[in-house]
């Protein structure tokens, strides 16, 4: 399969779709930040099953980290990245340094409200803001008829949903499943971080989720009651930290007191100085 | 001529305005509150010359009135105003219910940051988040090439300009200048509102930004003692009050100390229970 082409301007992709879209194409973005995996992966086949021209964007967003330490050593390595997505089909890799991107600091941003009230909002005070920002960015660059995102980042996946329906931006919002190692553990871009050590801890966070799940599946209705017991599971090991765990409305992603299904059951836990985020639905 | 396509929802707008995409029609929307005036009127030639489909949207939006008793009162007649589209050729009217453009309170809002700062922003909290994020509904259903704004409101047509850069919207933002009566007034659909008495006095706000404008260009170079005289000049009359007068960058809206042209000159006054902007630039 041929390269991608690979895209550093606005401008020049903006050129290019045109030209795409001219000649009739679907044209699908899958945003990413790089350090691609196989959960990158199965938004990239999604995305070449339902579209005729499949984007990939690589940008280690600046204005969606709340701790520049997470920032300084998040993984990049654009030439693996092109590779993988060479692999899969990728037409256009969309990889803008941080100046084109964002010329000056800018002046508007999105604000997503309540929406970062809860799960991991209060953790990483802007985080939504800044990916709801540079996600209105990609989708006013590239104007794709979908969008692609991983359900693994349900917090996420629903602020993006919200905003694209609250701005009526016209694109489809695809989530798509959260692909897990054979233990549970989600892939994630910082799961390379994790040592051999950690990396079998890490297991813990789907354990505890798939608990929680149980619980309201065996008819647990006070979420409270639930949350308590699938927690008090969790191995007592100094190198784990649960940060939070909350049953919510999968839309509002409001905390509900007593469950009535479906809902969304969410947690971060760090392992380590590694903070993993995974979720399940009930 | 004949009559504007009056269109109320956002699914018939897309598909309408699909077919004349299609078709190879360049699009501009002028977007506006009604009760239209020559100002709107000039907004809606300039388009016509430029663009082959012209779309005029009203719609009275709720989030950017930071006072109750002025959205109450804010002028609506859309019969008249359908005329005049009419008139001047508009190719759709788009009048949306308050429902249909905020199917529930929106979650997710343009921030403006520092460009509220200042002139208007502060005597109007939220008032530009309200307008950033109702404009940027209207370019994702509309999806104009150009789009078109009255210079009469300086800091609303920067803030829109800046809000495009910032989240690339592919639109381009067109100013056109203001509109004035015989005797200077810029023409407002709050002009309405003032008694026959009151629009004698109303002239004053004008007057007050040409006698800044003169001094600048006499060579007056201290902000705050331009602003001073200008302002000493303002007849004495309880009807009439200076709500700012400011000397700003044009494009960042900061205020300057030390003036290098161009600047932009603008004010607020109330002339009885009315609130009348206007800018001039020097």
């Amino acid at each position: 399969m041929s390269d991608p082409s690979l895209v550093g301007s606005v401008e020049a992709l903006r050129v290019r779709l045109r030209d795409a879209r001219q000649g009739g194409s679907t044209i699908g973005l899958v945003p990413t930040m790089g350090a691609l995996h196989a959960g990158h992966g199965r938004l990239i086949e999604k995305a070449r099953r339902e579209c005729s021209h499949v984007v990939a964007s690589i940008f280690v967003n600046p204005i969606q980290f709340d701790r520049p330490e997470d920032l300084a050593r998040y993984p990049r390595n654009l030439e693996i990245d092109t590779a993988f997505c060479a692999r899969l089909g990728v037409h256009t890799l969309f990889a803008p340094a941080t100046d084109e991107m964002y010329p000056a600091p800018p002046a508007c941003r999105i604000e997503v409200g309540t929406l970062a009230e809860h799960l991991c909002g209060p953790f990483r005070p802007g985080h939504f803001n800044g990916v709801a920002t540079v996600v209105m960015k990609l989708l006013q660059i590239v104007e794709p008829h979908r969008a692609y995102f991983g359900e693994k980042d349900a917090q996420q996946l629903a602020v993006i949903r919200r905003m694209v329906a609250d701005f009526n931006v016209p694109v489809s919002i695809v989530g798509v499943e959260t692909v897990r190692e054979s233990d549970g553990l989600a892939l994630s871009s910082r799961n390379q971080h994790l040592s051999a050590e950690e990396r079998g801890k890490a297991v813990a966070l789907y354990a505890t989720l798939q608990r929680a799940r149980q619980l309201v599946e065996s008819g647990v209705t006070d979420a409270r009651e639930a949350i308590r017991q699938a927690a008090a599971a969790i191995p007592a090991d100094p190198a784990i930290r649960l940060e939070y765990l909350e049953v919510v409305n999968p839309q509002s992603l409001q905390p509900v007191e007593s469950i009535v299904r479906p809902v969304l059951i969410a947690g971060a836990m760090w392992v380590g100085t590694t903070r993993l985020i995974d979720n399940i639905s009930a």
